[in-house]
């Protein structure tokens, strides 16, 4: 398998071997003004339970079943043991982490299946229907909202994992018509790497990209870092091919048609409710020669927000604008101060800064820009500049571009460390219309610092924009409080519910990228409403008539 | 209402006043060129019939339905009188028209209601199913693959048509997200009209744009002339709202969401088979101070779609790039020949142009880009330029971008005024992925040209790439043959079936952009596949469990 999940952390994010975010003196400083700013002090600290002291139920799989589920996919192909039924128990939502961490799974897949063809895909949903299991699909694991959660359905008595992989091939590279169609248990890394071999890139970076698939970027309709330039996963897929209960459904590759309603975005965001997305043809791109990320500090966020109105209006060509609100600037400024120093270079900036005027409400923007002509790169960096400059930004070089690529993928373990501390981070992410925006953002603020102030006696609640359209943008809302460890989850459930209720009456939607999963599926009908809801069930029932698909999730 | 019909072609298109696109010296050359290249000659000339010579099938609409269909829209919006019955007969494909023409209508509603706002459109469907009749939405009535075809269902009696373009309001112009709010019914011109007073466009300008409506786009998934800019009918609706028999589906006005597969797309393409599109929130753009349009020769058809090629893969924000093949090229070049100048200057330019190596190859593009820096128009036409050049484009400078400019809505005329010469003239699109694109339309050229030889004798095919992507384009098919007027309409099924067929051969969509109706309808499975199709006939059993929305279109 493609994967080696024996190097990941089952109960957290990541790679064993990535060193902790923090230590030494820094360590102490953070710890210390974090305590300070969550109401006095942090929660109490706690281990995660390892994995060989984990206690799972007892796999329901048949013997029958399992001989099943040995010809669909290779006996080799088949684990129940603790370990993979351990790892596959969960996502890395904060809850999972906080049941994980626990040692008792009281929730875990019957069976793990890594199917290695197309075949074996349809031969274990045939498998599992008839000795009545359920099927969660699984690629990187990564879902934040209890997408892989292995629960059945109220007509199964089981779950097999489908582990998708294995299913991680390059099918075809069109370098005429610029398409890679790919296996979709590809992971990000791998996916990036054959490509680059080629001279091409798919420009998706989700923050979970070295540890999710294709399959899953599409079922949950994620978007990436660089999505402003690239555009999210549903612009880039022009080709699908899902395997359902009931048969195939694929798409014709074209880059557009008005052949009726798009099967294509039934699919996206289809979370493993419809069937197991195993084939994609995705727009790639020749790699950029130059890829130009700066900082440019603003008075404020809504000026921030101004500049990149401005900017989208103007069809600028940014590949990122990321403006973090003045909450999480000052958090961001702190972790990188430097006790060892006498002199702190951070802390001179910051006063230095002060005195230009950006104080208190100061918001932080990355703004980057790709091509292969330098010239015309600049041109737009320049023109971004301008834009910002007009809205009372001050350019921050190229430091805070550099930093923020070397860490981009680093800021998850950043939680389980947390955790290890009694501290709690969590994130919940929106869109909002531009002209709602900045009262939506204060408003959801002041309901997690209310929600944590009553579940946690404190925290820090601060966000930021990520993706920016003609007419809005997506709001990452991050909220970090003293964790109570022997309540964790429902502790986690009170702040998560307000805070959701809070996006959903500011106008923004449930989600802007991370999917619906279990965790938001309360407020699915509120979106959708419920003929809408209805009707994408109907299409469930035609693909999935026993209900065998992911149960629980989205719909 | 908002269109005067009367004031309209009822069996042609557009409006009465407008004058035949031919007249004078120029006729006879241009007719006489024509029959040399229709293998000898034209079909015979031939009489539309006059809308008081009409005959159609009595209405069956009961007194009761009437007295109910009055209670719900008000008696003075019910109409069933010959004239709003046969103006609401068919929609303006070739079929249609050549229906229509013999003056014996078939088929026609029973009633025709103009719904004055969204309570009485849900007070019609309630009606109609209560009186067994089925509804088809009509709103500019320029579908040309049989979208508005008055049939009724099964278990329906007779037809109501629901004339929308009463529903033609600006709701909501939000100048801060840049979006607006519209009633579906409204049309193309009065949607610009009301955009432009204050100082905005959409910038969707389908060939259809003075006959059609907001809702009809959105129904259809349609494209426009500037499309590569601005983005199609889906990329510009950002909200809708659309009555169905079972209640109301209306979609989160957000800029992005990942909260499950997108209701939006769903109702994208749906052509009234799962409701009436109501209202829809549209993504607007302040207009553009300049817009420049000018025209390039290639040496052929092949050279030019590089260019288009590198231009897309560049990123340049053209707002179209229009190419025609050699056929078309010198069939547009043989229209604006004018007999009546001793010294034609057109002939000797074109002489020119041979010298210089376009030859009868040669294929003329119109490219533009539009914005109010005319520095950074001028960049983006330069650079396309360059890449023209290097692809073996000459410039031919803006006269033919201003020729367009003024014809551009005019075209579609060409099609009533050859009927009555006894030529007929339809078209078909497709999309292509760049890597099978040349020789696709090289095939279905070969495959029209084929059937036109054995169904009329000969005929002229043509085409030219009309929107343009990362990974393919549009190609939009244009044939011209002797027309049969005694079996117009087997003769026109025949070539239509061979093109169709030839262009699914090459691996092309039934539609780009004009949806699938009645006339593409047989293909759709071959596209979708079967279990798509009953995925989508799943969602409209549950939103109209009695079929009674405009059946026997799409699916």
């Amino acid at each position: 398998m493609a994967i080696d999940r024996t190097r990941l952390r089952w109960n957290g994010w990541g790679n064993l071997d990535v060193a902790a975010p923090l230590s030494g003196p820094q360590e102490q400083v953070v710890l210390q003004q974090l305590a300070a700013r969550l109401g006095g002090q942090l929660g109490k600290a706690s281990k995660a339970a390892a994995l060989p002291d984990v206690t799972l139920p007892t796999s329901r799989l048949t013997d029958d079943a399992h001989t099943a589920l040995a010809q669909a996919v290779g006996a080799e192909n088949i684990h129940t043991d603790d370990a993979q039924r351990a790892i596959h128990a969960a996502g890395k939502s904060l809850p999972d982490l906080l049941r994980l961490r626990t040692g008792k799974i009281s929730t875990a897949p019957d069976v793990v299946v890594y199917p290695a063809d197309v075949d074996a895909v349809a031969a274990t949903l045939r498998v599992a229907s008839q000795h009545r299991l359920s099927v969660v699909p699984f690629g990187g694991g990564s879902s934040v909202v209890g997408g892989v959660h292995p629960q059945h359905g109220k007509h199964q008595v089981g779950v097999v994992t489908l582990d998708t992989t294995m299913l991680d091939a390059l099918l075809h590279l069109d370098t005429d018509s610029h398409t890679a169609t790919f296996q979709a248990g590809i992971d990000g890394p791998s996916l990036e790497a054959v490509l680059s071999q080629r001279g091409y890139t798919l420009g998706h970076f989700p923050q979970s990209f070295e540890h999710s698939t294709l399959g899953g970027w599409i079922a949950a309709r994620s978007s990436g870092q660089q999505s402003d330039g690239y555009g999210g996963i549903d612009e880039l897929l022009i080709g699908v091919r899902m395997v359902t209960p009931e048969g195939e459904i694929r798409t014709l590759t074209v880059p557009r048609t008005a052949a009726g309603p798009s099967l294509k975005e039934l699919i996206l965001g289809s979370e493993g409710v419809l069937g197991v997305i195993v084939e994609a043809t995705v727009r790639v791109r020749p790699r950029p020669m130059i890829q130009d990320i700066r900082g440019m500090i603003f008075p404020d966020f809504r000026s921030g927000t101004k500049a990149i109105q401005a900017a989208t209006l103007a069809g600028l060509p940014m590949t990122m604008m990321r403006l973090s609100d003045a909450s999480e600037t000052e958090l961001s400024l702190l972790m990188r101060q430097d006790p060892t120093r006498k002199v702190d270079p951070t802390s001179l900036f910051l006063n230095g800064l002060r005195s230009l005027g950006y104080r208190d409400e100061r918001s932080v923007m990355l703004y980057g820009a790709e091509g292969d002509d330098s010239r015309q790169v600049a041109t737009v960096m320049k023109s971004f500049a301008k834009i910002g400059r007009r809205n009372g930004g001050f350019r921050l070089g190229s430091g805070p571009g550099r930093k923020w690529q070397a860490d981009r993928f680093h800021t998850p373990y950043l939680r389980d460390y947390l955790l290890d501390h009694g501290v709690a981070i969590d994130t919940m992410e929106t869109a909002f219309e531009w002209n709602r925006l900045p009262e939506a953002h204060e408003e959801v603020l002041a309901a997690m610092r209310r929600t944590t102030e009553r579940n946690a006696g404190g925290g820090i609640a601060m966000g930021h924009v990520s993706h920016s359209y003609h007419d809005g943008a997506c709001v990452y809302f991050v909220i970090i409080y003293p964790l109570d460890v022997d309540r964790g989850v429902d502790q986690w459930q009170a702040i998560k519910t307000d805070t959701t209720n809070a996006i959903v009456k500011a106008g923004g939607t449930v989600s802007h990228h991370h999917g619906v999963g279990i965790d938001h599926a309360p407020w699915l009908e509120g979106e959708q409403g419920s003929l809408g809801v209805d009707a994408l069930r109907a299409v469930r029932n035609r693909l999935d008539p026993q209900g065998i698909m992911n149960p629980g999730k989205l719909l």
